[in-house]
């Protein structure tokens, strides 16, 4: 049966979760890719190397996360967030969600791990979605 | 160690798989469902009831398919497929793909099932997504 998920289930599941697709607009078109992130404070955090998406981000910052509990073909839940991209350049800001990003994924690669440690250096970027609607369905 | 997935590996996960990502632009800002499909014939193939989705693929058929195997923080890939929506609107070619659907995903739940055995009725959107280029990326 499809069913239209509450808004607290919705936003019960985006706090748990680890990973979601992040949905931006590249070039006028959709671009998606998986991210791992923590929820805290009404925002997603995570972080990234610079590249397509993070250019894309900053020059049209709406951005989306879908994620989903996919138990079989009549058995999944999926989440949509809207929200907006907010670059985290203050140090001791960036270091503090590099600390929390590191401490939840211990599995993080070397060069993941290593840039984690070094806050200061600009090449990682590390940024929040600021979730401003959340939506979920589902089929049980 | 972070790889580039050559077009073929990346095309052969997004003929592999059965359930992606759609990505599409709703209202100026990106909206992802997950969807069952199938690929042949440079297409993925699914179908769905009418909704936000559907009508903003009207208005702008620009989309993308998403999809991947996630082992482990460190051992995942994830393909991008950019394409276009194009409705199927023929009543032959709406059963064909109905058909193609069901055989596929059996336990599509009763209400899809018996939508796929009227494809005369226009309550379900039969569509493609027209993949003009594939990318991959992943860690291994």
């Amino acid at each position: 049966m499809f069913v239209r998920l509450t808004e607290d289930e919705s936003r019960r599941m985006l706090s748990a979760a680890r990973v979601a697709r992040l949905g931006c607009i590249v070039d006028g078109g959709p671009y998606i890719v998986p991210i791992n992130y923590y929820f805290e404070g009404d925002c997603a955090h995570s972080h990234s190397l610079a590249g397509l998406k993070i250019s894309a981000l900053r020059e049209n910052p709406r951005a989306c996360l879908q994620l989903d509990e996919i138990g079989g073909v009549a058995h999944w839940r999926s989440v949509l967030a809207f929200g907006n991209y907010e670059e985290i350049t203050m140090p001791s800001q960036r270091k503090s969600i590099l600390s929390n990003l590191l401490s939840r994924f211990p599995l993080l690669t070397p060069v993941e791990s290593a840039i984690a440690e070094d806050a200061g250096s600009l090449s990682v970027i590390v940024f929040r979605i600021r979730i401003e609607r959340v939506t979920g369905v589902g089929e049980e």
